[in-house]
């Protein structure tokens, strides 16, 4: 049996760029983590160590620095063109992935920023005929107090888990949401409103289970913005065990929790717009 | 020569505590990572194994956990609490010191939170006589797009640092800051007021070097806050290099940057008011 | 258009485990980190929190730790049991995947030990019909400080990086393996010999750029190990550059060199044995 | 009240330097992470901006590199050159504190390597007068499988803790032992007994209390190292719990164990040799 070289990418990962426009009557910093990734024909480099087909991740760099200089906008926009120019412009790459994380910055003053928590990101791909565009936001870490229960689950020989009809549900969010164009969509105003509508649907849906508020989240996202063809998430359950204070003569109503860290439940999912463009390169 | 035990403590570090306040118009959550420290009569466990004189880190744990039941309040309180406790109850404890970290959450709805960037901090000490209580905050990440010159420094054979008059100042602002008294003190107004005035002063100070940004921020608290008698900072330099684009025939006016990981400066400093009292065991 | 409910699945995540096999001449250690992942009917508990189809994390956290009682052995051996467990023993659910990382001790004495670098991994996955394995190794950090070169990229007007025929090359490689089949493997041998071949290849390749010696390790290793499939490599390029001293008078023949972070470049491919068994759930 | 500038210094952190030594029949890499702090009349840059005084961090990286060029040698001694020549050349310099960690190579072939766990460390101190010389090792994680007790401890109402005579002792060794001179002492042949010695007690002790052990740790290096004047030990006690499988009709004896991530103990203690000399600014 012979052997062969399969499916292979390369780029440039964690190209920190920070960029600031300098308005007049106030500063606007865009503080970005870009990873380019590009698939073609490749196997001369992997095979004889012939590079000419290969554009070097060091110019990937360059590229998303040089491009920054025309002013960045929203970061799927940035990605594709990014993505665009890879494939448009070298000969043997057939394809390329952005991948953007968008760091949040809130102003205080004309030129001074406080750094926030929260995530935005985005992956674009491209393959020299369509675009696809992803957004999403990383570790959004949510909670809520009450208002979640977990019971009449599949019980054998090694559950010992006690019924709760009363527990904290916390999580921190990863969601990719796929676009139905690439097109004539305002990123910016997309993205807003649907991370307020993914936190909304945690604290308003009264929780079964944290499968139940995963799905929540993702029907109230595609429920209110049709420009959006599937939600993705990942939300790991961060558990927080009630401590039995009994043996200090001590009731504990719902008050104190112990945060544990390791293991942690993870629940995965996707809700998907029947009827909606298949998603092609979008998971790739 | 004989070999002897040296100084020495013992605790549990990084205890995960979260309260839940439940209130009818809406729930409040307490969000903390508690380590506590003693220190005493302990040779003998060090020298024989003989643990007569050890309360477990167990038990303090426990301890965390059970006085939580009461409720919490400022954080400088309850670690006082704690660190008391632990020093008058225990015959062989004659030092305590209580670290608090706060995770800050932001109220979404009645029973619903999201989790925002910083910390406050606090850490108390008792030798069973006085407390010594120090306040602040960890992680605070600000940048400056403007307003920031370096430039006059000692040159020697190995400085090739270009002078410049306008770069990114950005930080990660680590501050403790030590109370004048350990009682009459609202906490909570306290501490909100001088992370405003850090925050401030890093906005509005037009900074000739990092360190005197530093001592800016540490003066501003303490023009300002009475109660408090000294503010130690470090200040991580988190260099953002302008990328010199000229290879791709593009100018750079100060809008695109390299954020740099590893190495940066490390600003480090104290600002004191002359005349308070003398720190005791406040940096230990 | 309607929504619905796509891919999904849930589980306990980074169970930690050690368990300690007490033989009268040595102790023997085994240091687990394992995840659970199940996939089948759960349509229930997404859409209405009807749970009577969800076996809880917690039951597969509890179901670790008991089938640890019987004795681990090789990794590979454990998660193939504990995924066959799942699926044959639950109504509702039709696929596990279970992984592990296995951490490395070595042994000092009797009963001790200090730990060493390198991760062990396996991924197994089980539909109700088939049992795929997948070995590998994590954050095997390898460098070779000569015998590396890069020149004869594609370059347009975004490259400036200079070509060369001496270069440092280091990466932390992460590699999976795909095996023929689930039995009849001496699950700890081939582990050790593929690892094994992995180092050798990079160390022996005079490389012309990563992917050749991406390239070369995975072949390395399917030509020595028949009963592998595929190999899948992600490896990082821990870029090393060497530092520029004229300003100081002083050359630097490839001597001294700054060891980045970030960004770096990151090369991913597979090298596949043809007419190898489809790899099924093998990479799902 | 005045306020006034107090304790200060800056320095660069975290300089990542690699260097090769090419030596014909095989090469040798050494792989640091160099972190240096400044004080002296450093209160014009605090107060006025005025940089007449400062050394910039920038030129503290170049200095590292450029002094990597003629050789490093043992860390102790390549931070001692550093030390002194930021302290001799630079007026307004009284004191530097250069900490190195040394991250370990094993070699695989004439210039093939990997990395192993292990980090040596040092910090010198010089203040124009003397050079204070502390060695050490972080993240040396061990672990004994039993010859581990903990019972007779101190018990109060908080006081759950079961008593044991056999349990997993588990740390990550942080230790940092001084030297009675900067002189005369061949530095590699010092750390590598000095390691070997801890280990070696840490196998060794039949332990009563994590307390017991650090204090054997630290007694056992200067019985044998004349040259060493004080160590200085923090042992988190990383806990692993016997997982109770009674529920599933399992005994567990000794042999399944959760490995637990916070909270932990911290032991920190150190032991001194009688008549040494002063530290001096050994643990500024």
């Amino acid at each position: 049996m012979e052997i062969r070289l399969g499916d292979n990418q390369y780029g440039k990962a964690e190209t920190r760029l920070v960029r600031v426009d300098r308005h007049p009557d106030r500063h606007e910093v865009t503080d970005l983590n870009v990873s380019t990734a590009l698939a073609g024909d490749l196997a001369a480099t992997h095979l004889t160590g012939d590079n000419a087909g290969v554009l070097p991740t060091d110019t990937q760099k360059n590229t998303v620095y040089a491009f920054a200089r025309d002013g960045i906008g929203a970061i799927e926009a940035f990605a594709a063109r990014l993505a665009r120019h890879f494939v448009d412009t070298t000969p043997t790459i057939h394809r390329a992935r952005v991948r953007i994380e968008q760091y949040s910055w809130e102003r205080v003053a004309h030129h001074s920023f406080i750094r926030n928590s929260g995530t935005r990101t985005t992956t674009v791909t491209y393959d020299g005929a369509a675009v696809t565009v992803v957004s999403g936001v990383d570790d959004l870490v949510v909670m809520n107090t009450t208002g979640s229960e977990f019971h009449g689950f599949h019980k054998d020989r090694y559950t010992t888990l006690a019924e709760t009809d009363d527990r904290i549900l916390a999580t921190a969010v990863r969601a990719d949401w796929r676009h139905m164009t690439a097109e004539g969509t305002d990123w910016n105003d997309s993205h807003r409103e649907a991370t307020s509508h993914l936190v909304d649907a945690f604290a308003d849906t009264h929780s079964l289970s944290l499968q139940q508020t995963l799905h929540a989240m993702g029907e109230r996202v595609l429920r209110h913005r049709e420009e959006l063809a599937e939600v993705r998430l990942s939300l790991p359950n961060k558990h927080h065990f009630p401590v039995d204070l009994s043996a200090f003569e001590l009731d504990n109503p719902g008050e104190v929790f112990f945060a544990a860290d390791r293991p942690y439940g993870l629940i995965e999912g996707s809700v998907v717009r029947d009827g909606a463009p298949e998603p092609g390169l979008a998971w790739w």
